[in-house]
């Protein structure tokens, strides 16, 4: 199968015009032609290399959706013309330990959809069936991409915390994930307060389902909400005064990772005296991914996407790049 | 009530015969006749002021089995001449929303035997009822005492963490805790794994039901086991390459202080990857220390004891001090 894209041939290059054959494609693989795609901010550490991971001519691209057109032989669970996402993992081993307990995303043989491979800033994306996600009727399929890298990273820990409705949940970072974890804390039934350190999304951070907003970047204001959160959800990668978030948790409460914050310190002590844990998370598994669209749809959450055409590629990451998308861009197709 | 027990009068200072009038007992406490108090790690750090809470002159103690004498017209569940343990905590609040929840020893208005009171080093000790927790007839009373500190910080993990027993533990210093937590490991069906930097415990380790025993202090040897634990209980207070433990948990794992071990670094990706955690947890509630008792007499768990006359504390102090407790100290009284 001949596929269009755009890649960029060396590190921070632009993206240019660029095909590629997909090859013969397995039993058990879909090929989707994409019809949308978000732009996470990984992608842009990819294109620049950051994690030495990077192979080019390079296609990013991971929060595919698109349409099924081809199918392997072994697929008997989706169906040609079927709507999903493909998102950051484009294949699990399926029979290793993790796999077969349900948490794919966890599987140390998992295929990553632009680590060695092409993503899905093309006309089409190639994934191992199982993560191709099936998407409810009811979404609107030109803004639900980010749900597939940036959704399902703040949905996890909902679920891997096993957090109720009856619990306090703070999330730092208003941006691409903490808009999104904003509002499944709102709808999970949490009271739900958001850390940012631009005032000015104050607003904003409570119209997406904050209660409350604390500046992040004052330690005074964090301790004054000392020992009252169930879960700090942090989705930025840079330091803080992580010590004052782990302060700010009720006895039991997790200060939960999804953002490569730097390496930083803790205190045992700390905590101990709160059966209080720091945790982290990478992604969610397909069966989350399929409940948190179906959560999505039963609760009218979705990105707030700003859009460019596939074609003005270079001009959404420079958008992208100057810190000012509100809060996701999404990539509309018109390769073909 | 006159108590007679052994009190220092400064830090370090010996322990020398005291007694104090226990004063009016609240409608809610009971006094129990101390038959056998174990001596803890934190007896020392609090004779020594190490913490900065120590008042003088110091009774310590917090680990005391003996018989009560004496309860408050309020107190219906526990009977004159019943044997219960008492053990770090006191007294807890009862009202709040960490007692109500059943976390007692998350209370923040806690009371600590040893803490601004006087404790069991002593013919008699005072608590709130809820904190008198029963011995089951079968359980050896000059032995348990240590249970009710030890014991209960390595048990509590277990419940706390919802550790299965297809699941596999590592505990980190086959000491006083340790010695504990590996029988509590085994019986609770788990493979285990000792981490101890004596290598003459290796044996020792086996036959308190570790199936395998690692160099604590080789990173090689630590490095060997990644990715094959579920949890990793260190019940040690120095600093080890706790990023070569966390590399040794399988996905979902936890790294769980119960040893107030130095200040130390995290890495976020690295709990990210494999969504781990590092978490802590102060002794366990009243109910956790009763569902311990049972389990400690189902499987013939119990402390292996070293033991002293109460009029030898001072000896029994150097002896701890020399670390070479084999494996945790009991006072026997003969006071009275």
């Amino acid at each position: 199968m001949e596929i269009k894209a755009y890649a960029a041939n060396e590190a921070k290059g632009p993206f240019e015009p660029f095909s590629y054959d997909a090859g013969k494609l397995g039993s058990d693989e879909v090929a989707v032609a994409v019809e949308h795609c978000g732009i996470c901010h990984s992608d842009l550490s990819m294109l620049n290399n950051d994690w030495g991971r990077t192979s080019y001519p390079f296609v990013g691209g991971h929060e595919g959706v698109g349409t099924i057109i081809w199918k392997g032989s072994a697929v008997k669970h989706l169906q040609l013309g079927q709507k999903v996402g493909v998102g950051w993992f484009a294949g699990s081993c399926m029979h290793c330990r993790e796999c077969m307990s349900g948490h794919h995303n966890r599987c140390g043989r998992a295929e990553e959809t632009i680590v060695g491979r092409h993503g899905a800033f093309a006309s089409h994306v190639v994934c191992k069936s199982e993560w191709a996600i099936p998407l409810p009727a009811s979404l609107d399929a030109s803004k639900v991409g980010p749900l597939f890298c940036g959704g399902l990273t703040v949905f996890n820990p909902f679920i891997q915390n096993d957090i109720k409705p009856t619990q306090r949940v703070g999330v730092v970072g208003i941006g691409g994930l903490g808009h999104l974890a904003l509002q499944f804390g709102k709808a999970w039934g949490c009271e739900v307060t958001a850390f940012s350190s631009s005032p000015d999304k104050g607003d904003e951070a409570k119209k997406l389902g904050a209660h409350k907003v604390v500046n992040s970047r004052d330690p005074d204001a964090v301790s004054k909400i000392e020992g009252t959160l169930d879960m700090v959800l942090v989705t930025i990668n840079v330091g803080l005064d992580w010590q004052t978030y782990v302060n700010a948790l009720r006895p039991g409460g997790v200060l939960h990772f999804v953002g490569a914050a730097p390496q930083a310190e803790f205190v045992p002590f700390q905590l101990i005296a709160g059966a209080k844990s720091i945790s982290g998370s990478p992604l969610g598994s397909p069966a989350t991914a399929g409940d948190m669209l179906e959560f999505c749809a039963r609760h009218a959450i979705a990105p707030v996407t700003e859009h460019f055409k596939m074609s003005e590629i270079n001009e959404a990451f420079e958008h992208l790049e100057s810190g000012k998308a509100r809060y996701r861009i999404v990539l509309d197709q018109d390769l073909n």
